[in-house]
């Protein structure tokens, strides 16, 4: 069993095309050749903290994947980074372990950004005004960066919470080549821009349905558990399509969890994103729609960002 | 993070008297001061094979443990063990990942063992004729040799499908001091033997409640998914105690899962481990009850013997 670091990782994954093979992973998950069972959690107290367990197989492959990822909210009063980390990969023949990729989280991330992309690349509008972004942590940068190649937009209107976070997104996204105003308000960025990134750990809505103007594609990538939460109901109630990562998964966690709980939405509405990569259901068809996409994170992200960094390593 | 090999484990684990670490593990979870999520479990059919996820932690103690364990059954002929696995070990207050315990399974062995060793120290008849052995594998092997200190027999009574591997089990057993009388049927082994250890992957019944005499326990540790079973119902519905290693895993896998499904035992005759080992449950109280431990293995003894072994290697 080989163990590799985060800088090896790093190294491996340059000059990689993620895109086509999140996508083929988003398919294959849809088409039902994948196993993946139900995320894992684990749940701290205090210091608040959760942890998730992603694994499963695409069946054919070679190798199945078992992805622990942590957040712990007050690392960041400790000096620490708020994710933690590591990706498994196990021979589907026999079991027997191949790699541990320490990667601190940073798989987990890149994937989420490269599954924002892929849903902007479906479903946003041809002519992005503004990348409207709510939260400055890592997926705020991220998300941006990874439209690059499928919006040409260099234009963000943001807002967070704290004011030396926004100074700090502001300074390294300008630094990026990006033109960034800062929002009073996550009304103000939904007025401001019509491809919207949600990226924080929110538990109540941020953005209301009269923010949202016709012809606007939101990807709602902060929620990923049962209690978060970013969207009011009512956008996704009166979205013309609401995309899952993992129609499963979504009726647990995310904001399609509340809306269903709530009976704003119903599952014969929802669509799955591997089926809109696939065309089996058309994307955005029209200018003047509303989208959504619910990205909670599906194991096959990890499979196959693992696979492709451990087949780079082992070369 | 650390890294540590199977050789590195072993020698961490000599003098180390893990029966007390195990108990204090499952006292912890059935006084509720432990949390342990569902099984995470991945199952491969060609070839067949299987992956437990078991984690979870105590509260108050410094680490939370993953620990992935799986049994490929085609293995053997590739000449490889059936079994691989590892156990992660990560801090409760950062989500920091501390350790890879790369024990090839051998851990989860061991703790298992140990928990039979457990039962049978508290169940056991005073008097052990015999020990009955139904399996020929690895816990057929351990789970015999950790009852040393805890039961004086030496008297072994086996049974197993393939005769070269009852062969074999004869003469490894018989070098380590046993003496060991080969059975033609599982019954045979009842007859002779009133401390029980069933270690197979049988999916139908291997014994009946007509083959048990009154003053015999049973620790039947092979079955731990929904499909496996070693006992009749009727042996759990009659036994005069019924102890489950976790009621809420018990009720989806194992022998009681069978019988809770079936209608012939009850949840409320079931009796916890931790609550028999902590004395707030009598164990055996005379010599003529029939006594079934049903054993899943539980996440906290996987957190307790990789703990130890990790302080153990970090001296």
């Amino acid at each position: 069993m080989k163990t590799y670091s985060l800088d090896q990782i790093k190294s491996a994954l340059e000059g990689v095309d993620l895109m086509p093979l999140i996508e083929e992973g988003f398919v294959a998950y849809s088409d039902g050749r994948s196993v993946v069972p139900p995320v894992g959690e684990l749940v701290f107290k205090n210091p608040p903290g959760d942890v998730h367990i992603k694994y499963g197989y695409i069946q054919g492959d070679e190798y199945y994947c078992i992805k622990i990822a942590s957040g712990f909210y007050n690392n960041e009063k400790l000096g620490l980074p708020g994710g933690s980390g590591m990706m498994l990969l196990f021979r589907q023949q026999t079991g027997e372990s191949v790699c541990v990729l320490h990667d601190e989280a940073y798989l987990t991330d890149i994937r989420t950004a490269v599954a924002g992309a892929i849903s902007a690349k479906l479903l946003a509008p041809d002519n992005v005004s503004a990348i409207g972004v709510i939260g400055t942590g890592v997926q705020a940068r991220l998300q941006v960066e990874h439209l690059n190649g499928v919006v040409a937009c260099k234009e963000v209107a943001v807002w967070g919470r704290t004011p030396e976070k926004v100074a700090l997104y502001e300074s390294d996204m300008t630094s990026k080549g990006y033109t960034v105003t800062v929002c009073d308000s996550p009304a103000i960025v939904a007025q401001r821009s019509n491809l919207i990134v949600t990226t924080t750990p929110a538990t109540e809505p941020l953005l209301s349905a009269n923010d949202i103007s016709p012809g606007t594609h939101i990807t709602a990538m902060g929620s990923d558990t049962h209690n978060k939460r970013e969207l009011d109901g009512a956008i996704l109630a009166s979205a013309d399509l609401v995309v899952a990562d993992s129609i499963p998964q979504c009726r647990e966690r995310g904001e399609i969890a509340w809306c269903l709980r709530e009976g704003s939405v119903s599952e014969i509405d929802l669509v799955e994103l591997g089926n809109v990569i696939s065309g089996k259901v058309p994307g955005r068809t029209s200018s003047g729609q509303i989208t959504v996409a619910d990205l909670t994170g599906v194991a096959v992200q990890d499979i196959q960002i693992a696979t492709v960094v451990y087949k780079s390593l082992d070369n």
